[in-house]
């Protein structure tokens, strides 16, 4: 799948496609207990990262996870309540920091590695099946913030207060991420995406340091485990920064966001990998012409080159089933 | 201070100079009984506007107001609440939408427009007068979700569902907008600055649509009346579509944002207009080295060109007095 497809349709998926717009997610969220439950028994995990492939034949299963298992594996209180983001205990100090364990703890991450291997057991050779982890910097505004804010402003800074500490924070996640993201690989993933929602907010030197450096590193120690590793950026809302992360970070493919400028995307990133995305997730929503528009104009942009169909985020909660149907049977539909 | 510098150090101002962060704005605004008073009793909000001049000799003075005085002027109802962002009643219909008036009400304009001539007689000459509207979008979103929320989602998707109407509603506000800038230059504002600041949530098609081609007929509409009118853009977070959008407006100079490209921005905008911007506003709350290095960051990118040093968006209440004075004197004493 990562190689996109120049000829016929381009392979499809969703992210957050396992999700609460699927009567069969909900019910069994609804008897897990607990989001982080959901999260951590694999028979469950696999069965809601399974459903979206039964019910519309995508192309790739994602694993069912979350981003913020990283900071529970180092020791942090990580709390899904009802009707609200997660919440966890901000990081306000450098003491803080310093009283985190350098290593996260693997006993945590066992259960999603046997959600992998069930998952892989029971899918179709043919669909690609996808590991992930939260990017450093985006773990990390919601390891100071606690939560969720507005361009994750109290991330941005403190770094800019304690850039020393700031750096442990991050070194310490890529070092989590590297080995937690190889083992999802040795588990059976295909490939894995790195997910820096929050890199958009970043100016350019700050972004360089913190998407930038630390998706490099990634890459570079898990194709020293692994050397063939297949390894997918998103890097959301980097915008014309994109170009020079996908240069230095070597990655295979890379997510864009429903903003992103056309001309820019295919010539400077397409050219020299995959591209994954960027239907914008309201579109959906809309259904009708405004969807057919929609699909049509991502087509129309990126499909003469490498492209994975996706959305430009994850798909929301109150989307329409057959307006899924609907996306899915145009794009298949689709002749270059 | 328009076509910016290319000699000596660069014309400095600040988006939200007249602010929270500043003791003498807090005392009037204690004393100007709500938000809306004070935008609409001139003696106050010409003197609010004149103090960051007094305080900090910067190049520019800009009206004190608010984006949403425009729906306020269509009937709207607009409320400031302690402590949160505007309330309005939202647009939920096409109906609603249908039962605007197609003209804003002058009067309500007319306490703004004698703010400007009162400002204007008490400033220094060589100091910039700049009014200001929301541009239409952004003033659209508002008017639709009743409030500020993340990525203003609701109106991206009335304008998916109901192209029609919502085409009808930036029409109106386009009209307004029109009307109200040129009365602000005819009043004594050298320039006008248009506020788009929800434009980097739009796919390129909606950008095109609803930030683009405003901005266009607004520039054209107030030409129509000043020929030799002045008109700042700020399509926030356009990233690589904002050369599209300087081509097509014919706009005088662009803000940016901090997270923009800088080689992108200086071949491709500032090449053909003058750059305003774009220290990141959370390295003016950090100071110290890191607001140092943020202040020669904007510097060492744009100054060789036409530049109007600026923030990257609205400086915040908590950021220290100090810490401006020390951005003002580090840019001041910039030598090319």
């Amino acid at each position: 799948m990562l190689s996109g497809n120049r000829q016929a349709s381009p392979p499809v998926w969703m992210m957050r496609q396992a999700g609460r717009y699927l009567p069969e997610y909900r019910e069994v969220r609804a008897r897990a207990g607990g989001f982080l439950n959901l999260c951590f028994t694999p028979e469950l995990a696999a069965e809601v990262t399974l459903q979206p492939i039964r019910r519309f034949g995508f192309d790739a299963a994602i694993l069912f996870s979350d981003i913020l298992v990283v900071p529970h594996a180092l020791g942090r209180s990580v709390r899904f309540e009802a009707g609200e983001g997660p919440r966890l205990d901000p990081i306000e100090t450098v003491a803080a920091i310093d009283a985190l364990p350098t290593q996260a703890d693997a006993a945590i991450f066992a259960p999603v590695y046997e959600t992998l291997r069930r998952v892989k057991q029971e899918l179709d050779p043919a669909v690609t099946l996808l590991g992930f982890c939260g990017a450093p910097w985006t773990v990390a505004t919601y390891m100071i913030a606690g939560q969720g804010t507005p361009d994750q402003a109290p991330a941005r800074l403190f770094a800019y207060r304690e850039p020393n500490a700031f750096q442990k924070l991050i070194d310490i996640l890529i070092d989590a991420s590297i080995g937690y993201l190889s083992a999802q690989l040795e588990a059976g993933a295909d490939a894995v995406q790195l997910f820096d929602t929050w890199a958009g907010t970043l100016p350019p030197e700050q972004f360089s340091r913190w998407s930038v450096e630390p998706a490099q590193r990634i890459v570079s120690g898990i194709r020293a485990r692994i050397p063939d590793a297949r390894i997918i950026g998103f890097p959301r809302g980097a915008g014309a920064l994109l170009p020079d992360f996908v240069e230095r970070t070597g990655i295979d493919a890379v997510s864009i966001d429903w903003a992103s400028e056309p001309g820019l995307m295919r010539e400077r990133v397409q050219s020299r990998v995959a591209l994954q995305g960027n239907l914008d997730p309201l579109a959906l929503i809309a259904g009708g012409d405004a969807l057919d528009r929609a699909v049509d104009g991502v087509l129309s942009n990126y499909a003469d080159g490498r492209l994975i169909f996706n959305l430009g985020h994850g798909i929301q909660p109150e989307t329409p089933i057959a307006h899924v149907e609907r996306m899915v049977q145009r794009v298949r539909d689709y002749r270059g």
